[in-house]
């Protein structure tokens, strides 16, 4: 391989890693966007978020058509090829991150149905922390840095026992008023999410890792399934 | 390419399509195992799918370095690197499909644990849906045939309507019966696990005719989010 094609390829790589970054840039902006909605009640920011999808569903097929002329053109080894197997893989987990941000657009949109309460002290501390694992999944494949996706797997359980206390507290709300159920299971929805955007940013680390080290950690650790 | 290296990679694909369908029957059993603990409210049939998903994680890791292996050493091109991306995207989807069968029985032991109810006719339906979309998704990944494919995209939204109607009958006893309120949430969350299995099929259908027509039919067509 001349040193020009060499050149062309680091490039293509490069490029293709900024792509799935500003992708998943994109995905925690709709989080974000999300909880926002949820925060101040807003039909508007909620229905942003159902509009904004589409651009992430475009980085999808694009980042994906990338990786396939990557693959056709430079037919990458090693650490090359894994680091284009992993791209192909987070980039199906950011895609449904971002529908996962739709989501709860929806049920924010059923909440604002209803009248306000109180809450959301649990939720927006699991929104805290599962944005935190996103962002720290995806500087981790910026960096190639292992350590730090090892950080964001060894967070999941918190997020997990955060998510069962949010449904937990909605169920007892919901038994003490029955006739405001939808509501409350409106919100365990949400939470469900979020805890589904945090399995979603476990499976990015163990990407980074088997990209990083050439050794697949899937299914090593504990915790609970997607 | 001699003839000799040629059959070499005939038989390598061969059996990475031979290991994904393995591996989406053993998903299949799994879903069937599942919800027959639900219908005999079985413990030890519920304690089986789960100890059972080890199998299918096994599977995933094995297939993802299958596919590496035929990256690195064959080097495929066109309609056979396509085959081989459409592998990697349809391991994860199957995978998580195995998750979101222990999901249902860690449910179904939870609603051991309450009396014995009236259900399931909706829930049975649901599961008879959605089994035979991963059937016909899985079907059509064997045969390469787009035409399945799209039939069971076409199916999806009778997916999603039967899993809302299962949940709005479950949001409806709960309001009924406010004390037994934890008992609906796991009904709604079986329906709402199965109506996910629907949409894996839906992703591995997309992912035959990307493989088999070369273009990308993801974001083509309406419905509910993941």
């Amino acid at each position: 391989m001349s040193v020009h094609t060499s050149k062309e390829f680091e490039r293509e790589l490069r490029t293709l890693r900024e792509r799935l970054l500003a992708m998943g840039g994109r995905a925690e902006q709709q989080i974000q966007r999300a909880i926002d909605a949820l925060r101040r009640r807003s039909d508007e920011l909620a229905d942003e978020v159902i509009r904004c999808d589409a651009a992430i569903d475009r980085d999808e097929v694009e980042i994906d058509e990338l990786a396939f002329l990557v693959l056709a053109r430079r037919q990458p080894v090693a650490s090359d090829l894994r680091f284009v197997m992993t791209a192909l893989k987070i980039v199906t987990d950011v895609e449904r991150i971002g529908d996962l941000a739709v989501n709860i657009a929806k049920r924010v949109r059923e909440l604002n149905r209803h009248p306000t309460e109180e809450v959301y002290g649990l939720m927006e501390q699991l929104a805290a922390l599962v944005m935190a694992a996103l962002r720290g999944a995806l500087d981790a494949f910026v960096h190639g840095d292992a350590d730090a996706a090892e950080r964001v797997i060894a967070g999941d359980p918190e997020i997990d026992v955060l998510n069962t206390d949010v449904i937990r507290a909605a169920l007892g709300a919901a038994s003490r008023e029955a006739h405001e159920v939808g509501r409350w299971l409106a919100l365990s929805s949400i939470s469900r999410y979020l805890e589904r955007i945090g399995d979603h940013s476990t499976n990015i680390a163990e990407m980074v890792i088997y990209s990083v080290r050439g050794r697949d950690v899937r299914h090593h650790h504990g915790g609970e399934q997607e």
